[in-house]
């Protein structure tokens, strides 16, 4: 009972069911977990599983993605009404696109905000997980602070997830602030990546502790694959890039404060920076991953800060068995602060996110499939890309046997404009797009990241539309083409589909 | 001879086609003026003179659009290669789609910070008007900042306009002050509209002075038409919406800082705000138009910040005959501390622009016509939509006598996605989208901005593209048949068309 230090707490220890049970039909729920970490382990599960065999359905705010199957269980059971700011679940995502569950999909940094200025989300209960409990009665959260300290002063009411699989010493890598609602909004004083400007700690009232709960399951452990051919080449290009700025006096050997979004392709551009010549690197980012900790033990990295630390069991091993060596490197916000736009403008943070689709002329799509189905969300990526120093988006330039040309005429759905895309590179290379307006930039991006497959057709767009002029010349009767074609022909491919007609 | 302070200029007095002959072919300039303030009004004009009898083919920075006829000029005599981040005018914007002139669309706020990051734009010659020279020979502006600061940090050399049409007690409204580069970048510590942060002029180098040239050319006046029935009911939309914010307690009277587009659509929205019952407004915008003003005189409005002053002849007479009754509630900015992310964040300003056409999930085109041609820049309205508290699009609902729906199924361009527009409003309506997912703005915004003689064929599409499923329900191949269909029947009406065919 040692990680509960707050006495008043020890008459409201239940179990998950008991917990659960103050969930009610229609509540809304507030929960801790950004990219599967720190999220409610067990209570959040009991819904679902409640789901089965009574009528209970309801809306989920959470950090980010959760753990496991928890969001998948949620809405295969019927138990989801709404769900936002992100998920990045196969099972929700079927439910989501098939109308069954309402999504909100945002900029993971604008949910806090939100929550202050309107009242859709008033939240009835919180479920954060925690590390241990103060001596006041706060909560020491674990590998995610994401949301949580917006939930529990929003909440009602707040069920507590004690995590006895973390090491206690987890508690003091983070540091919680509420801003305050507009117009006594203040200045978010971080100007380094290792500013500290809070508590290590989220406070709440105790009287809203409705229960306690313990748990020993670990953190859904990231699932990372090994930098591929193409994952290794966009790697590579942004490294010169990189290589080029320096070299140039533009950056210097420690550049600035590095973000990358999750996922492969972004845990690999990462690894890369071990092996090049940079140095004295930190990261701004929302999520660590294992790239985070190679390039601790590469001597690389210096300092990481982020909302929460999502990765594999063998990393998760070695870091939480060897945390004194890495506590003083680490620091998690509060997502609203992680994605703030007064700090990545002002650090001037190097954003490597990765597309859905790109178009010619640089605009991105990170969520939608064909325009219209969910992937995952938007996450952070726009926090970073709007505001940050450097603005990178990464993406194969084909897939599924060459049926998909991930560069294409127009993006089916826009996540991010042109106006925040810096840099787009694939494995066949890179376009830096700075001060290019978008006749330039498309000439740039057929160049440069189309993979030869489709380069012919994609100029004969690009050279049909350009005639009938325009500052960003499109034919909208033709654009999209290959989308439609991807359906109904199974390619993107202009002459696969005349072969087959032949 | 008194507005220079500076003794040291009195030599470098010349005529404005002396000083425009230091602009050489392939230079790079940049120049003052902001939504047509404060803008070179006789050297740059030279510029395009010169282009009818010599090789001469300049880029052209600015901080908005420029006055008079001289971005027309410039375009028109062949004089312009490039041209960035902001233009309004109908004969360049000719040359811009013509291919003949290429164009930089860029967020105000984001012009200064390219400079500082790349080396594409290293100015030449920068020219900047002048209301008078300090005794250390700095530059007190006119009515604008915009990118002048950073474009004289920037140049080789400088060309200073004294334009002795303003009174001097002009000086004395301006807050100056040059970020620095990261990872130098400070805090920027305005936490109230009229919170002071610089020098009252713009420092420079006085060696790089290289000609002052004195005009007697008022600024282009603003032309302002009479609120009309359309703009009057979205004015009413907003402001009812505005006071059922403040009845939730969500608001207080005095609201937020009010940021609004240019146009009569945004002034006739501001001017709304005369009659109503809201008490001291303050305003933190990019331009301050004749709404301004007559909120200042109908004691609504108790301060204002922006980077221009871009008014009527007889606001201007109004205004610089009594300069002293409204110094002290005005204050101009550097473009990219008006527009700055992290002060419209801190502040929760709510923001209020135009579009040219929005779709039925929220997202806005700004620029461009039928998805190719490019009508205004841009400008500032993606650094308030993405960083204010509020961010309200505005629109009719339907124009050209009904062959023009503004509401569409598909945006032709994205300017603004649905994760930055929390209200559309159009003559018919206004649609509070903030925590929806896309489906329920689908609804609301068909409900309530879609013209009557339109809602049937939206809702034909949108119920159609719903079968389909899908978190943003499309169908690709018909997401523009409104758009082919002006091009080709001109009108949007399907039923039209039916009728024309029959």
């Amino acid at each position: 009972m040692q990680r509960i230090k707050y006495p008043a707490y020890l008459d409201k220890i239940q179990t998950a069911e008991q917990a659960a049970l103050h969930i009610k039909n229609r509540h809304i729920l507030g929960v801790s977990g950004f990219t599967k970490a720190g999220d409610s382990k067990t209570v959040l599960p009991q819904v679902a599983k409640r789901a089965l065999v009574e009528d209970i359905k309801v809306t989920v705010l959470s950090g980010a993605s959760l753990g496991y199957d928890t969001d998948a269980d949620l809405a295969k059971n019927g138990a989801l009404y709404k769900r936002l700011p992100f998920q990045a679940d196969p099972t929700l995502r079927k439910s989501i696109n098939g109308h069954e569950v309402l999504y909100v999909d945002q900029h993971l940094g604008q949910t806090a905000d939100m929550l202050q200025k309107i009242d859709t989300y008033k939240i009835d209960i919180a479920i954060i997980e925690a590390v241990s409990i103060t001596e006041e009665g706060h909560i020491v959260p674990t590998t995610s602070v994401g949301n949580s300290p917006v939930f529990a002063e929003n909440a009602d009411k707040i069920i507590i997830e004690i995590n006895t699989t973390f090491p206690e010493s987890l508690a003091g890598i983070h540091d919680v602030k509420v801003l305050k609602k507009q117009p006594h909004r203040e200045i978010i004083p971080v100007t380094e990546s290792d500013t500290r400007i809070g508590d290590p700690f989220i406070k709440i009232d105790p009287s809203k502790v409705l229960a306690i709960v313990y748990t020993e399951v670990p953190d859904s452990p990231a699932v990372i694959v090994d930098p591929d051919e193409k994952t290794s080449a966009i790697s590579k290009h942004i490294l010169e890039f990189l290589e080029k700025e320096v070299d140039a006096g533009r950056l210097t050997e420690s550049l600035l404060p590095l973000q990358a979004g999750i996922g492969k392709t972004a845990n690999a551009i990462l690894s890369g920076f071990k092996d090049s010549k940079f140095k004295n690197l930190t990261m701004y980012s929302e999520v660590l991953q294992d790239s985070t900790f190679e390039l601790f033990d590469s001597g690389k990295l210096t300092f990481a800060s982020a909302s929460s630390i999502t990765i594999t069991e063998a990393c998760s091993d070695k870091v939480f068995s060897n945390f004194e060596q890495y506590k003083d490197k680490l620091l998690l916000r509060p997502q609203n602060i992680s994605n703030a736009a007064e700090v990545i403008s002002r650090l001037g943070v190097i954003g490597i996110n990765t597309a859905i689709e790109v178009d010619i002329y640089g605009n991105v799509n990170s969520t939608h499939i064909g325009g219209t189905k969910m992937m995952n969300g938007i996450g952070g990526s726009g926090d970073f890309a709007r505001n940050g120093y450097l603005s990178i988006f990464a993406c194969p330039s084909m897939s599924k046997e060459g049926r998909i040309s991930h560069v294409v005429p127009m993006v089916s759905h826009t996540d991010h404009t042109e106006h925040d895309v810096d840099v787009l590179v694939t494995e066949q290379g890179l376009a830096d797009l700075r001060g290019l307006a978008p006749v330039e930039r498309a000439q740039r991006i057929i160049e440069n990241c189309v993979h030869p497959e489709y380069k012919a057709q994609m100029l004969a767009y690009f050279e049909e539309a350009n005639k009938a002029g325009g500052q960003t010349p499109h034919l909208l009767e033709k654009a999209f083409n290959w989308h439609t074609q991807l359906k109904t022909a199974g390619t993107m491919k202009v002459n696969a589909l005349v072969d087959e007609l032949v």
